[in-house]
């Protein structure tokens, strides 16, 4: 043991003396034993399946994959909050039903509204301010609220064992990055805390900015020109404009993520890996499959993934924890 | 000597034991000397000019900042000769005036033709095809072509003192972009081999792909939707998209690039960097300035680059070698 550190702290490359399990908050299961080894097979150079260095791109949803999604996603959630935070001073947002279902919980008349009413709730709180006072916004709504189950801050609910996934998969040389239905600008404030994914690898539904100069330097103006809803097969589209890499594995959990799965599967140039995390578990999260909350619908995926090979996760079977203790205790 | 090497064996960090000069291509003048201070400013750790590693992103514009953009940009040249290499499998294109005046060479019409003509020009050489297929024509037209000034490939003309500063950059931690009017998928096949910087840190002019399942596979397929032209005010909301940071340094060459100067100077947190490539020199370049070929309008940044103390570098004075001479050496 003596000689071990010395050789390490001689070699600086050892990083770690103790084998502690990189995948601690997961059970001992066909997942995750599938996991470590396409990742071994991936990564021993001379192994048939060997994938180099430069091209261990790997792409995770974030609703549902990485934190929760019900029971509704946490930015339908700051759209609400913001809505409400915002209103007294917008008196004429009164005469708005809209606004009126928002401000007295009426959920039921927010989801009739549709893909409509969802734009002009979006452009309400997320267009017309700069992008510092956007990030400023989602920062303070993160600060100030709780979600209502756990009564956790939403950035202290990224599950464990994904969170463990994504170290362990840098720690062997891939390039971890969000592929997600979620606003660019809106993950970027918690990516780089929550999952160690800086800005520029996270990807999202996103509309063109505005720049101007102002009398003291510049700004960039948030609008809902060009909106891009990152998406089922907008996903694939998504990773070859910003990543430019196909990808060798894909994470996710819904028939939203199903095509970006597909894209994966389809590398013609490595062994991939894909997997579907299942929402199974009532108790400590939410059992959800055919009838999801949100955007949480898994039908398509989840034959295609037994067809295919890829692995489910049954969140109930396969996850010690879900949420790290030390951030938010199971009540 | 020993004891250095015998301390730097060990220690591994040491890469370099001779100090052999990043930047021999340029002349010892004031610019080489401006980017030296900088970055040794910006990465002595107590410096009050300290730049973070984590925040020490830069952006490159391509076309006569990297590479030369006349008589014609390279991407121009390509779709001229794209329209070439393709119009004896479509001889219906015979009846289009534009078509025609490619194929005799009659650059007055095809200029005279306008953004109209470009963007039609465009579709015909970057729509339609795969993502693969478009990255083969363009990996091919590179093998099968040479600028007719030098005779050399294009991808052997990136300028030398700029491929040494961004290694340069690199060596001192900074995280180099490119940010350019040329096409995102056209740049990416050049990109990592020329400048050594790969796909995902390239960003350009695009237009959203479509993607779809194959018999064997999927595809995405180009097209001209939501086409976004990366240039002038729109860099700055590409950096903002793409990258998600605020640089600290800039490098351009044109008109195209004073936005993306602008909102690289008035980074709140850093003392930032702004160099503009101005072209001197017509017998190893080109010289151009108010009367410039294509893209390369530089009127409205030069006194800006004055007034802010942005480095004007003089490439007759200040460049030692323009192209490498292993690559492309001078006639």
């Amino acid at each position: 043991m003596k000689k071990t550190l010395l050789a390490c702290t001689l070699m600086l490359g050892c990083t770690t003396l103790a084998h502690a399990d990189p995948l601690s908050a997961w059970n001992d299961t066909a997942a995750k034993a599938s996991i470590v080894q396409w990742v071994q097979n991936s990564t021993k150079q001379g192994s048939t399946t060997f994938i180099p260095k430069d091209k261990r791109y790997v792409v995770f949803d974030n609703d549902g994959t990485l934190w929760p999604e019900a029971p509704l996603t946490f930015q339908i959630q700051f759209i609400l909050d913001e809505v409400k935070r915002q209103a007294p001073d917008h008196p004429d947002w009164k005469k708005d039903p809209l606004v009126n279902a928002v401000l007295n919980n009426d959920l039921k008349t927010v989801v009739k509204a549709g893909d409509k009413g969802l734009m002009k709730l979006l452009a309400m709180t997320h267009s017309g301010m700069t992008t510092e006072d956007f990030e400023q916004r989602v920062a303070s709504w993160l600060a100030n609220h709780k979600d209502a189950r756990t009564d956790c801050r939403y950035d202290q609910l990224g599950y464990q064992p994904m969170r463990q996934l994504l170290d362990y998969l840098r720690e062997n040389g891939f390039k971890t990055w969000i592929i997600s239905g979620g606003g660019i600008d809106f993950m970027r404030v918690m990516s780089q805390k929550m999952y160690g994914i800086p800005p520029e690898q996270v990807v999202g539904s996103f509309a063109l900015g505005e720049f101007s100069l102002t009398d003291n330097g510049t700004q960039i103006r948030k609008t809902m020109t060009g909106a891009f809803n990152d998406d089922a097969a907008n996903k694939p589209v998504a990773i070859h404009l910003f990543m430019g890499h196909r990808p060798v594995a894909a994470f996710g959990n819904s028939d939203g993520d199903l095509q970006m799965l597909q894209y994966t599967a389809a590398n013609p140039d490595y062994k991939t890996f894909g997997l579907i995390v299942h929402h199974t578990d009532a108790t400590r999260e939410y059992a959800y499959d055919s009838h999801p909350p949100a955007s949480g619908k898994l039908e398509a995926a989840l034959p295609e993934a037994k067809a295919k090979g890829w692995t489910v996760v049954d969140m109930k079977q396969d996850w010690k924890t879900v949420f790290d203790p030390a951030q938010c205790p199971v009540k």
